[in-house]
């Protein structure tokens, strides 16, 4: 097969007030295309797959593909090793890089998206394990993965579904930004991109660019965060040394 | 020594509109007594050891007491072997647990609280690590702690800083009852005390008894979560084997 990296890393796959993906389906469809006909889904950071697998089939069959549920495989490597393209839904981060882990198929999903080029689209928490690590995910720790480090499709972290300090709150827990800086005091950490609902990272090879609506906000360790509108090029972030010197 | 278990664990520092522990230093003094002389301080959750030693040492000095940070000592084990009294604060749960666990401290902790009878104050992440483990903490795991256990000076988890559903909202993410529900959606998960800000449980010996002003939200596995008032005996939490079957 082969070919370049292709990604489409969505941070919410619900937007307030619309249908499941509704708000980036016309993304999905335009980024996998006329070639694909079906989707490979892994709905491991849910509790009920069936459920989970019985939504993503719903949808992915009204925008003309087909869907398999990795969990109604014997054998979940070959069913990477066969796919045509993968999505990974959300849920809880640490529930799915475990089950990933659980299954062996950290490197398969890498060689098939790195090496032979399949699509990926991932949503919230499967846009959370496509990056470096989970370390910037805003979910709680119901289990233990043995390693917080993921699939590594990008060399930078992702915040989903990121979210704005609210002037009026009285409540005190940190605000998502004072979150990620505590991350930056820690050495070495690399570039965290907070998408805002409603937002997407489409990567096709070394080129990475801003979609959807609301924007994201960028988090260099020692800098100021900055603004970002939809259609920013970020390819720079693609650039491991860059993202590890940043 | 010797003597039973005495805990203050609050959930928050600084409630809005309050300064440094303002809200709860009464139930501190009253916790304390006139026996303590010097309270042992643990400033590993936030990046800036010396600046958070000297606020909470003004603050303790205020109340009447001498306070030593532990990260000025030499050995820190032996810090905790002499100490009178200790105090865990707020900040990153997973980076305060990584460093207990790096300064060999779990079991030294334990020891002074469970069989010397040493009082233990918590606050926010101190209030999570004193309980059975932090798969129930809201904070971003910046790193990776050896294991999701904690101190386990209680049989039961904590939520601090226990955030209500907010009925306008309009971002997707998780509520925090639904990241409770998925804790509990793992097997064999004990029971989740949701304290809200302003909150804190006291223990003393077998006696749980909730205080503070605001209440608190009671998750069993299985069951439907409840609210409990201030003042609430929660001593039938303290038992081990109720924990595990609930």
């Amino acid at each position: 097969m082969g070919g370049p990296r292709r990604l489409l890393l969505i941070s919410n796959s619900t937007l307030h007030g619309g249908g499941y993906l509704g708000h980036c389906q016309q993304h999905i469809q335009k980024f996998l295309g006329q070639n694909v006909k079906r989707v490979l889904f892994i709905p491991y950071a849910l509790h009920d797959r069936d459920a989970y697998a019985r939504t993503a089939r719903a949808k992915f069959e009204s925008l003309g593909y087909g869907l398999d549920s990795i969990h109604e495989f014997c054998d979940p490597v070959e069913a990477v090793r066969k796919s045509e393209a993968i999505f990974i839904g959300g849920g809880n981060t640490f529930r799915l890089l475990k089950a990933l882990y659980d299954n062996s198929l950290i490197h398969e999903i890498r060689k098939r998206v790195l090496e032979d080029g399949i699509p990926y689209m991932g949503s919230s928490a499967g846009t959370n394990v496509a990056t470096i690590s989970i370390n910037t995910t805003n979910d709680m720790p119901i289990v233990y993965p043995p390693s917080l480090k993921a699939l590594g499709l990008v060399p930078f972290n992702i915040n989903p579904h990121y979210l704005d300090p609210d002037i009026k709150r009285t409540h005190m827990g940190e605000t998502r930004e004072e979150r990620i800086r505590q991350y930056h005091e820690e050495p070495n950490t690399p570039p965290v991109l907070g998408l805002r609902e409603g937002t997407m990272l489409l990567v096709e090879g070394d080129k990475a660019t801003l979609q959807g609506v609301t924007g994201a906000r960028l988090f260099l360790r020692g800098k100021k965060p900055t603004e970002h509108e939809p259609g920013t090029d970020f390819s720079f972030l693609l650039n491991d040394s860059n993202a590890s010197n940043l």
